[in-house]
């Protein structure tokens, strides 16, 4: 990926030259224009282009290997989310989750990213299985993109995962109806020279997996997304004398969730939480709404205990809450007490004080429950003075700003807002540096390889492991697409490399926004696009009529009169020049458009629409 | 604001319900196409406009009052940034700070926000003149669009305030030269009915200055952005029993900065960060680089102070650092050993351990200093292993993934990675509740109007002040454009609002860019845009050629030829079937391209661009 972005960043560097260079005025008449512009090298764009061509249908030749087990992390190193790994030894090849990730900032219209599964499409029949340690999307996200491409392999996956990997699936027509098999703590699964043991870790969503993986190098653990928490609410806590065994047995190879590396201490118990969470209840002497993510299922069920307790109905808002809820109602890892679920409608049928309110939206997120509520756009749902409202959620890294707004805008309507800064009620589901030096000392692992989180986490990982006695080269920390080599004695990264760049997905394209088309999206959202329309008489080489004006994002054109005539002056003046040879080469005469008129837009406003010119001949 | 917003909502909703809806076929061969169009009501974006010339047109008339003194704040309530308020009695009118703040996610290409000045141009004779509170850009970055507009008032600032001014305003053309009184702490400065007089308090930043204004109904102080700090490096402390002296007179009306008012504790003192940075400069043996703001003047000084003793040289990169850096120090408010500043191109002529490197950049900014060092793209400094990275600067919320990125950029670099998350060297420039309680106890205010921040922040601050006993019905919490009623008995809001919208700036438009402009910009930016071009015989009605199409950000085109010829006939078939009538009506044409086409691109994508039809007539 590294390389990928250096080009990227310097084709991106040479375009901006290119369009800041003036073409030299004399130079013009001179040259005879057609053929000058038809030897041109390739444009940025072209060369961005043909580069990303050439790294999707880059074909990896990596013979099968008996000397190693081959393991190339396709996402979620150095990043959080997309996560998915390869283990390969001989002709058999195991995944590890198939997850999404959001997009970043200068990503405009994408929907999410997944990961570059192009290595296994290449070797679909060596598949022998995917396994998916629990359902959240960024690890389970990715798989209607992909289950086709890689050939409908065995799917794996506890229950709840695999009801929430069922029922996404709804939204997808694929070929073939995905099946997956069910897989409990406890339970073994031979995939090939794999065996795949699952055992039970804590996260914030029930039924989360870890793997055991028997391997004819030795055991490798795989921790999922995981925390130790001793006294879970509606969980069993991990057995960690099962963990200390396996310790026992020798690992060979941790791979642990890298997620909260640069955090001191251990995790909140939910214990605590709940009753953090109960002393709002004890206060409250309104209706309380108490916005989590949908995926936060053991919250929810949190706040439907107290909400029993506390004689209040239950009000459940947001696509994902109530889908989830209801998977995991029926599968029974959420207990919801007949009658206490009622639908919004009926709000005025209670009084506040009998009224609870679980909905998505604590991130801010323009159209989830909680802002339309807060923005009084919510069909039913009205706040009050003295209601509380509890954010029951950590903010999300680039959030900040529309929780920020969110809270504004219910602060201006005289409620009450408790959130994870002013006391427990939210603890992430990840191990912080105490319990993943606890998980060290449980596995005493030969090798380690830090997975799941931004490179400055996977970093701090390795040093921990370093403090904790793990030999600075026994420990790999990876990117993207990199290829490890593991056995007995030695555990390093090779030179090759895997695609593993970003998909990805808008609307129905998957893969096919690329860098050029983002990058049009970004100088269309920066300044705006201007198209100007040119009639050419194709015998007189006269411009017919005034040239039309097309623009967007620039400047207010009913205002901006003046400035339009002169454009229309220019262009005629261009356009009517290089007609007046022989040979007129209308790309040529498209470029001096370009050029010309982006300088004159610029110097009136100091603006850089995107130009277009655009020459019709009649 | 909140109308305005309102509004827009209203009409960004209508304007999607009219975009989804789709023309009836059956009615189109039945009505006389032309009339139809010409009669029908204003569009949404039509609407939006004249709405958004009305605001600004909006003329305020309130008369002179000399029952109350009239308080309006222009900026900086309810939001971090473009901070202004006008203070009025009778026939004068006083301005508190003129600042700018950054634009939000939601809008693409603009530079900056300043306030809505149009309340005072309708009373440029009566501006007896601008106070600086001190010279960070959220308190005078406005100026230089304001000052021809308010007529060239007297501005009052202390030296360092006033120089930054004075270089700030050398890139703008004004048609007068702008000319600033100097103040210090302790001057006394009489605006009309108001006499303004300056008392040091601490910052971030030298010479900030408070004020105590005497007023006809009696003394209001305004703290400006401040905290306390007993120990403050370079600087004297705030002098607290002058404060205290100011309060047994009695005060009217405090208005108090409530930026930390969400902060629990007192701020770290200067004298704690110093202690943490000199065990960094104590530990590395190679290379520092520390990152700051720009105009964290009392920052850099510890650096330099630093670098003098531990023997380093010290290179400053970033031009708001550097210019800042030049006039704090012309002025004596730095201290800067002759030959320790050495320029980058020397940098080789060190040892790595003889080098300090301050620098901006520690936000993540695409192009500042410590970006261009991380990407290996600054001309003369390279890192290397073991060079230690010092982030003395909070995060800016909104900046926390371009932040990620950066730290990422140079973990995989080998460098130690210092940030205020891991040891104190950094300590906000505000007051935290402890501090905010203190200037309560020290002035004893009738009154209260908490200032500067976020909405959540001002309804904290106006708790807090209730907690020490300032009356619920003596506090107001007040949004921008409000007009507020003071006298000795009471204080509160009236009916009555002044424009206090924001004023954008994008290249050299001020406030030309509108609420149409920018969507249009996030409209392209999410799905791009498709503008298709039909030249049509104006005898035949025939179309003459294939339609032209021009399309950005929306799919790659080149991989969408089916989709395009799809598109061509569409478009041919609708212009031709139209044209078959008697006159034609172009826009009505147009009108059913637009809708027919998007519908039919978003069925084949889920993606909705800007469609943009073309019709010309040859």
């Amino acid at each position: 990926m590294k390389d990928l972005n250096e080009v990227i960043s310097e084709l991106s560097q040479s375009s901006n030259k290119i369009e800041r260079r003036r073409p030299r005025r004399t130079s013009r008449s001179i040259t005879s224009g057609g053929k000058r512009s038809r030897e041109r090298t390739l444009s940025p764009q072209e060369r961005l282009q043909r580069f990303e061509t050439a790294v999707q249908q880059q074909v990896v030749s990596l013979p099968a290997d008996t000397k190693h087990i081959r393991m190339i992390p396709l996402g979620g190193l150095g990043e959080v989310g997309r996560n998915m790994m390869a283990l390969e030894y001989g002709d058999d090849i195991m995944v590890i989750d198939a997850g999404l990730r959001f997009p970043e900032e200068d990503m405009p219209g994408i929907d999410f990213i997944i990961p570059n599964t192009k290595y296994l499409e290449e070797r679909v029949d060596r598949i022998r299985g995917i396994v998916f340690t629990h359902g959240h999307y960024d690890h389970i996200g990715a798989l209607p993109y992909v289950v086709e491409k890689l050939g409908y392999p065995p799917l794996y996956a506890s229950p709840l995962t695999r009801g929430i990997l069922l029922k996404r699936q709804e939204e997808f027509k694929t070929s073939k109806k995905v099946d997956i098999t069910d897989v409990r703590d406890g339970d073994s699964v031979k995939l090939g020279a794999f065996t795949v043991n699952f055992f039970h870790v804590n996260h914030n969503i029930p039924d989360d997996l870890a793997l055991y993986i028997e391997t004819p190098m030795g055991y490798i653990i795989h921790t999922s997304d995981f925390k130790f928490d001793p006294d879970p609410v509606n969980d069993k806590p991990a057995d960690l004398n099962y963990i200390k065994e396996l310790g026992d047995k020798g690992v060979l190879l941790l791979m642990s969730d890298s997620t909260d590396a640069e955090e001191e201490g251990t995790s909140i118990s939910e214990r605590t939480i709940l009753e953090n969470l109960e002393t709002i209840f004890k206060e409250s002497d309104k209706k309380i709404v108490a916005a989590t993510f949908g995926s936060l299922l053991n919250r929810v069920q949190q706040l439907i205990m107290l909400a029993e307790k506390y004689g209040r109905k239950v009000i459940v808002e947001g696509y994902t809450m109530t889908t989830n809820l209801e998977i995991a109602k029926e599968l029974g890892y959420v207990r919801l007490p007949k009658g206490l679920l009622v639908p919004a409608k009926d709000i005025s049928k209670y009084k506040p004080e009998e009224i609870l309110i679980i909905c998505t939206g604590a991130q801010g997120e323009r159209n989830a429950a909680l802002m339309r509520i807060a923005n009084k756009e919510h069909r039913f749902i009205r706040l009050d003075k003295g209601d509380s409202i509890i954010f029951s959620s950590s903010v999300i890294p680039g959030n900040e700003r529309s929780v920020q707004m969110l809270k504004d805008a219910l602060f201006r309507q005289n409620v009450k807002v408790y959130h994870y800064k002013m006391m427990d009620i939210h603890a992430g589901g990840h191990a912080k540096r105490a319990d993943l030096r606890k998980m060290i000392e449980l596995t005493r692992p030969k090798f380690f390889l830090p997975v799941h989180g931004q490179f400055s986490m996977l970093v701090n990982h390795s040093w921990l492991a370093q403090e904790m006695g793990v030999p600075e080269e026994n420990i790999v920390v990876a990117e993207n697409g990199q290829v490890l080599n593991l056995n007995k004695e030695e555990f390093f990264i090779t030179k090759e490399t895997v695609p593993a760049n970003y998909v990805m997905v808008d609307g129905l394209g998957v893969g096919d926004v690329g860098q050029i088309v983002l990058r049009d999206r970004q100088m269309m959202a920066q300044d705006g696009m201007f198209v100007v329309i040119t009639a050419v008489d194709s015998r007189s080489g006269k411009v017919r009529g005034n040239p039309d004006i097309i623009s967007r994002g620039f400047v207010y054109l009913r205002e901006s009169q003046e400035l339009l005539k002169d454009v229309r002056k220019m262009v005629r003046r261009i356009v009517e020049e290089s007609t007046s040879y022989e040979a007129v080469d209308w790309a040529y005469v498209k470029n001096n458009i370009r050029d010309d008129l982006g300088q004159f837009l610029f110097q009136k406003t100091k603006r850089r629409p995107m130009v277009l010119p655009v020459i019709i001949e009649v």
